[in-house]
């Protein structure tokens, strides 16, 4: 059922449901339902929508590359005000030299469990020569730019407010959306009189576009302030198909670049073609050994620590909407990697990710000469229980097997005369996949409160294709982790013109308000 | 022998000849020895440095990029004053909206055979920033640059000059030299008072570096005009050893840019890698099933057509100077492709060699993406009886083989959604390979001419590794071919600050003058 039908009955079977009957009460008491705290989310967004846009707009015109410690400084005292003017315990959370994580804690009287939420404030950096807008000058369209969207005036703004209508901004969609859509959702509660049904915990990181650098610092130095029954990550998108989904574990990553080399100067591709070298030769047939168009991965042992899928993922991935043949139609493909295997399930498999390649030259710059070097950036995909450390030992070995002589510095000319097919390697730090059991009484709850509020079966992905550290809330905070995402799937993150389309803003709103209020109430 | 040992040898051995003994009588009359005429030559040359070198100065003064209409036009009618200055019949050959080559004759009385030397006038086009100076004002150095050369003012020159300076600018060795090697040659003959043995012609071509694309043409419609019995060219180096070689043949050419498509959007490497086709895994499989990294080619029936090669060709490789070990410690490498086998015989063999691959990013510019292109660069070196034509088609026939879907324009989206792994391949124009046999009566008369002159054996290459186009002087002009080049290897050619070691210079004006006097009376 597309989400715009959903949402039209949704309206229609609700709309006699009372709602705003619990102020202040204690969590266990009278109970409203999920559709009519999902109601209460809609109604209190509609009245509001004009004044929550704007809020937002304030807080994406703040510049936010974690690199620019300044700008990002001051995004962190515009969350502390909005949280505190909310009710909201907050601190900023400082590691020497580092952007602040925002932290925020609202009790709820007589609720048993604790759930933190995870978002970053922080944006990837910009190119504004690709931008059609200034990147911190947020710009409301009617429709997305590559559908020819027309600007509408943020400053005349009326309700309603359409649902395709698009925000662009960077981080409109990665991560502040969701920000905003929790704030709001706790003052939907709050106009409503609905408790919480969970003591709540906000954690927003600063610098999760520059790789998290401190997060296991800040885990390590705040743990007793970050301890929770739960965390739920807002980050990332919602499935293709427009649909809520959660996921419940995001793949590994670690990076590695690797240099062949040639003769040390270019040669004439003529007068020494045939006995110079070729180091695109040698790296081609490198990269041909370690996996195949196809996808397939050659390295010997590189799946031996794969852990099986449990049942629940078996039957998760059965339910997932096709999206394939969509995609591959949006995409130019004729095919996939994997045949028939689907999305969801092809990344519950590592990955071999061939990112860039870069020898000569090519098109009007070609010139007729062996290059000396041969430069290839790789990034590996892992699942559970695969490591960083066991995934660089087979990469050597395998490479090793290949004829190769590593070095992990650029080598002498020197080291280039005594080893034929000298190669050098330079990894990334990498971190593990992670993965939280669907089996969990919270994973249940959580599905069974989604699905309450959305009236419609939510997308339950047993992983993230994309890497994000969860592994850090499972070892270092020793608490389950699943991602809850609200942004559209097409918000061109990480890219020029990101955007955010308003519906996903409005139904953020209403199904934060409703686990909010209801995951206390049926995690037993 | 090393080249400096053998000029001093020569010069001891020589000095007490006569030269200068024949003044306008017919070729056929009084005949000086080739030593002697080298040493006519030498004295020349030596009274006459500054002269020359300041002459060519002037040559190179001139910017030279085949494009560039209006300077090559400036070029072509210095190098006509300069002919006629030595009472040379000139005129510029001339197709439409094209360089002119510059053609000259020169009758002997009683000469019985024709000679047409070969040079080109235009060079590579520069990139400035990467040159130490300016490449088309002329710098004096006192050693190469790579080993700290100083600049000798050209303004406040005095002989002697050293052998071992090197003039940098564009074309000072590709090939303005020869040219300038050859007009003092013709002077050093006249002030000797010695007679050609051969009636001359000369043709300089003036955009041999944009691929020649007119040569063709200027053969077919001056056919007449530069009738010869022999075609002499004077482009490329003298062996690395720096013992003069002469070359009796060239690989042939035809270059090819393959573009192997991905999805139509660069997309997430973690959400998307290990389904969404990946550009760079299919190319590295695709140049990987070409050649493998030692240089054997994989293309079924790739060398069926090769020519094998002949017992004078086998005898004259057993005897060119071994300068593989010290061409392996100047590069850096501790290998070679093909082992054992020598580089002169290596590029007897057709060749695939890979010059440039693009695809994503590596270093900083590293993104998690999987591209949307790979594309990839080669050109294959062809040799006797290989032709572009038979090339094209068992490559395409093998890319076919390998799954690939073959377009020869950029592929639109729906051919890209109707067709799995998209190919598009284009193919720049290409020649055949040419070969003049070592066993015609020109061939020994110029061998031993050469031989008697620098009082060394020539080196003999059955064929340059490179490519020119001596195919067009046999197929068109029916007319045997040599080359015959006298710059150094290590001049830089088509790079930047490209150089001429003016020991080169000298030995051309020699070896040329002892050709010119003598190839006559000694070719049966």
């Amino acid at each position: 059922m597309p989400k715009s039908s959903a949402i039209i009955l949704s309206f229609i079977l609700l709309s006699t449901f009372s709602f705003g009957i619990c102020h202040f009460l204690p969590a266990q008491d009278r109970s409203p339902s999920a559709p009519s705290i999902s109601q209460q989310g809609r109604q209190y967004r509609i009245q509001h929508a004009v004044t929550i846009l704007k809020e937002l707009d304030r807080l994406l015109s703040i510049p936010n590359v974690a690199s620019d410690l300044t700008n990002i400084k001051r995004n962190a005292d515009m969350l502390k005000e909005m949280l505190e003017r909310r009710g909201i315990r907050t601190q900023l959370l400082q590691l020497e030299n580092a952007p602040p994580a925002v932290f925020g804690e609202l009790l709820s009287p007589g609720a048993l469990r604790t759930v933190a939420l995870y978002a970053h404030y922080d944006g990837q950096p910009v190119d504004p020569s690709l931008w059609k807008s200034n990147p911190w000058k947020p710009v409301l369209r009617d429709r997305p730019l590559e559908k020819g969207g027309h600007e509408i005036s943020l400053d005349s703004l009326n309700s309603p407010l359409e649902g395709e209508w698009r925000l662009y901004a960077r981080s409109a969609s990665d991560d502040k959306a969701p920000i905003m859509a929790l704030l709001a959702a706790l003052d939907a509660l709050r106009a409503g009189n609905i408790p919480l049904s969970v003591n709540l915990k906000l954690f927003f990181e600063g610098e999760e576009e520059a790789g998290s650098p401190n997060l296991a610092g800040l885990f390590e130095k705040y743990k007793d302030l970050l301890r929770a029954d739960a965390w739920l990550l807002c980050d990332g998108p919602v499935h293709q198909s427009r649909r809520m989904q959660l996921y419940f574990g995001a793949r590994g990553i670690t990076e590695l670049e690797l240099t062949v080399y040639g003769p040390s100067r270019g040669l004439h591709s003529g007068h020494y073609g045939n006995w110079a070298p070729n180091p695109i030769s040698l790296l081609a047939d490198l990269l041909s050994s370690m996996r195949d168009g196809e996808g397939k991965i050659r390295i010997p042992h590189f799946l031996d620590d794969v852990r099986p899928l449990t049942d629940s993922e078996h039957r998760a991935l059965l339910e997932i909407p096709a999206v394939e043949g969509q995609l591959r139609n949006d995409l130019g493909l004729a095919w996939n990697e994997g045949g028939q295997e689907a999305l969801a399930e092809r990344i519950l498999h590592p990955a071999i990710n061939f990112r860039g390649i870069q020898s000569g030259h090519v098109g009007d710059k070609t010139t007729n000469s062996i290059p000396s070097e041969a430069i290839a950036s790789i990034d590996f995909r892992l699942v559970p229980d695969q490591t960083p450390d066991r995934v660089r030992s087979l990469v050597e070995e395998h490479i090793r097997r290949e004829g190769f002589f590593i070095v992990h510095e650029t080598p002498t000319t020197e080291t280039r005369r005594a080893h034929p097919k000298v190669i050098k390697l330079a990894w990334g730090p990498g971190y593990p996949a992670a993965r939280t059991s669907m089996d969990l009484p919270l994973s249940r709850a959580l599905i069974r409160v989604v699905e309450q509020s959305t009236g419609e079966p939510v997308v339950k992905m047993p992983s993230l294709g994309g890497s994000v550290p969860m592994y850090l809330f499972i070892e270092q905070l020793k608490t389950p982790v699943i991602g809850f995402p609200i942004v559209n799937h097409d918000n061109n993150q990480h890219a020029s013109d990101e955007n955010l389309r308003l519906q996903n803003l409005w139904d953020g709103i209403e199904v934060f308000a409703s686990v909010l209020a209801l995951l206390g109430k049926v995690w037993p």
